[in-house]
């Protein structure tokens, strides 16, 4: 494998921080190569702005389009360029954080706010049926992710029924509508749970664990994600109706009643 | 109404700037007052990082812990004090952003990150029952919340069958994982769809909308999210198993079979 490690934990000697060097040693113990990008320490700049596109701060800035166009014309800031750089090397992407409020730390949502331009991680269409490339397809399609996360919570409330929510669901907009989204592949995501009271056991478990999942990592069977343009979905993008799920788990849960549908 | 506006979009010449302005003064001409946090203007800081906690670089950060400290004993960085005076005053919450990646720009990830803290927005125990007060109970019960987010997509590829997911499933961890977690009830967000190709009239539309939402924020139904210590979860913090929702929506439709169940 050829990694790319995205790392967001502000202290080194946190769990966090063991976790990724026992992970890095395993990789080149098998004779894995991987590129590390550990936000704090290259105290990345979360922050979407005009800067980012070489863009006249005179004129309004639409940020799609004057990403598309600085990526397109060479004029996207150094610091995006070489992270593109980076993914664009690797055919595995591993995502390691601590799950604050039940996310992304915002250095590392910033990385995919500035990193993933239009161009670069979507935007390509299909020349024989003219639909967007998206949801499996896109200009990333063949790489695979592991989210690597860390919880205070107790697995069990991450879990179907817990009361936080479930831990796919919770990272649905990051595994589904980020890194699917662009056509990468996610395996299921590792989570370490009750990361507060890490007993010397507990690590030893974590650290095991983790070894696995990078080691299987080429050969564990994606998230099973609908295909955009495979017939699940209609002209529209509706998902075909008679495709229902079972069993009913997921936010819809933790709704005493149905909440009322989106309207302006 | 007493309102903290927080407002994370880089350009007030924006479609979300204009609607910012027109939001602020339709609140004032109906004698509401406000609290303004535009984070960009305002170059807000989204890392959390030792230096918000008074900490010693040299001994290990664990951010709950010292976040909890810092708090307890006056010693929080300036910034988020402030952010917290603004929110204790307010009674009501308006979050408007841009959605990126089907979340909040980083900027305003990173203001939950910073200024929740444990002790300011959770942390508080029943007295009585000895259970946490979270999930319509803490510190912040009796607020009230409205997320206005505008996104290039079509709104019905962000409802229940869209190929993007819900929309409230996607904001799930900021309405249900944050907001509810604090005790702040949540009323179903403004969706601004088609964001990207906002014609004079579309744009009317919006700000009547808008205009509309913000005068009946604290006469609209709350998203009926459970409580937490209610009833419906049981000890361990697992939801009753005959609670199961209908219809079956959300991220699970967008799976073609039931992925594996969280496991280290």
């Amino acid at each position: 494998m050829k990694i790319l490690w995205l790392f967001a934990h502000p202290d080194h000697r946190s769990l966090n921080g063991a976790l990724k060097t026992e992970g890095l040693r395993t990789l080149e113990a098998h004779g894995h190569q991987h590129q590390l990008s550990d936000l704090y320490a290259m105290k990345w700049n979360p922050l979407v702005d005009a800067a980012d596109y070489d863009h006249d701060p005179t004129d309004r800035l639409l940020v799609g389009e004057a990403a598309e166009r600085a990526h397109a014309t060479g004029h996207l800031s150094p610091d995006i360029a070489s992270e593109q750089q980076k993914l664009a090397w690797a055919d595995t992407l591993v995502l390691q954080f601590p799950l604050w409020w039940y996310g992304m730390p915002a250095i590392l949502k910033g990385w995919f706010d500035r990193v993933f331009v239009k161009g670069f991680a979507f935007g390509h269409t299909d020349p024989a049926t003219g639909r967007p490339q998206r949801y499996g397809e896109g200009p990333l399609a063949g790489k695979r992710a592991l989210v690597v996360v860390t919880a205070g919570a107790r697995a069990a409330t991450l879990g179907p029924r817990g009361v936080n929510g479930d831990l796919n669901d919770l990272l649905f907009p990051l595994q589904h509508g980020t890194l699917w989204y662009t056509g990468i592949a996610v395996v299921p995501p590792l989570l370490i749970p009750s990361a507060d009271r890490t007993t010397p056991d507990a690590y030893a478990t974590a650290a095991t664990c983790l070894r696995h999942r990078l080691l299987t990592l080429p050969t564990t069977d994606p998230l099973p994600f609908r295909h955009q343009n495979t017939g699940d979905y209609d002209d529209n993008l509706l998902l075909h109706p008679h495709l229902t799920p079972t069993p009913p788990t997921g936010p819809a849960a933790h709704y005493t009643t149905t909440p009322p549908p989106n309207s302006p």
